[in-house]
């Protein structure tokens, strides 16, 4: 099982976008820059986020993205699903009903226990990511990073800022 | 976030294999076409099961594959693991730590909280699938699955059970 690396990348933003007084954006660019990351690759994760209502975009020159909600009304699992889509991880293939002698549809009139196992699990997983609010990774950030990792962060989003 | 497939043939494969009297086995071959799959890939799904001590082989034109454990001793959380592998499903990259103006790794003392937040969502998954026994499955799947689908079953492995 794996996660699309655009899953950091994404929650990295919206945690530094959770940062930016009202109505100031940071462009792609200066994201991309910032995680070392190419601006082709992280905007199509700015994408996904955008269309998902998560991030809101500002066009032109003085452009970029903004939270599109509260930090306290976003929650990981959003943005995994935003990133990730929403399909669960186990896809069941119904290989049940594959093979020689096959049966009539009305054999299996309840879902095969293997994928409701599957999916039950996943539900626990889900459970927990939503159970985490974007504003509870920033408070944890802020109550326990390092003052020169912080520095660094606010010294490149002032840079950065707009308008 | 997707789980291969082959967690899907693993998990019938294991459950059909605990269906088996002591010391029988059924050949590669036989479970691949009772799946509609191909051998070459399942073999190599049986091959991570019996590396990861789920399955043992035995060798020789009446040989195959048994299990080699009770089926209350086994876990979903074991099946998919030796089949996907034993790293989380959420891969840090430490992109934190890239960009310009690099800190120093002393900055760095702590987990990066994100990863932290995601590795305790896939601690809730496995905890999960490590609840689910390979024997409650087949419990279920007795109690619960037309008679059609368990006589088609046993016709089949009686067909093909070796030696």
């Amino acid at each position: 099982m794996k996660l699309g690396d655009g899953v950091e990348a994404a929650i990295h933003c919206v945690t530094a976008l959770a940062t930016l007084d009202e109505g100031r954006v940071l462009p792609a660019a200066a994201m991309a820059e910032f995680h070392g990351l190419s601006t082709s690759y992280l905007l199509k994760h700015l994408k996904a986020l955008t269309k998902a209502g998560i991030l809101a975009s500002v066009p032109g020159p003085t452009g970029g993205y903004k939270l599109a909600k509260a930090p306290e009304d976003l929650t990981l699992l959003d943005v995994v699903l935003a990133v990730e889509g929403p399909e669960p991880a186990f896809r069941c293939k119904e290989i049940r009903r594959k093979g020689p002698n096959p049966l009539p549809d009305d054999a299996f009139p309840k879902p095969c226990g293997i994928n409701a196992a599957m999916l039950k699990a996943e539900q626990a997983y889900r459970k927990a990511l939503r159970e985490t609010l974007i504003s509870d990774l920033i408070h944890n950030h802020n109550q326990t990073s390092d003052p020169r990792v912080h520095a660094r962060g606010c010294a490149f989003v002032q840079q950065h800022i707009r308008p």
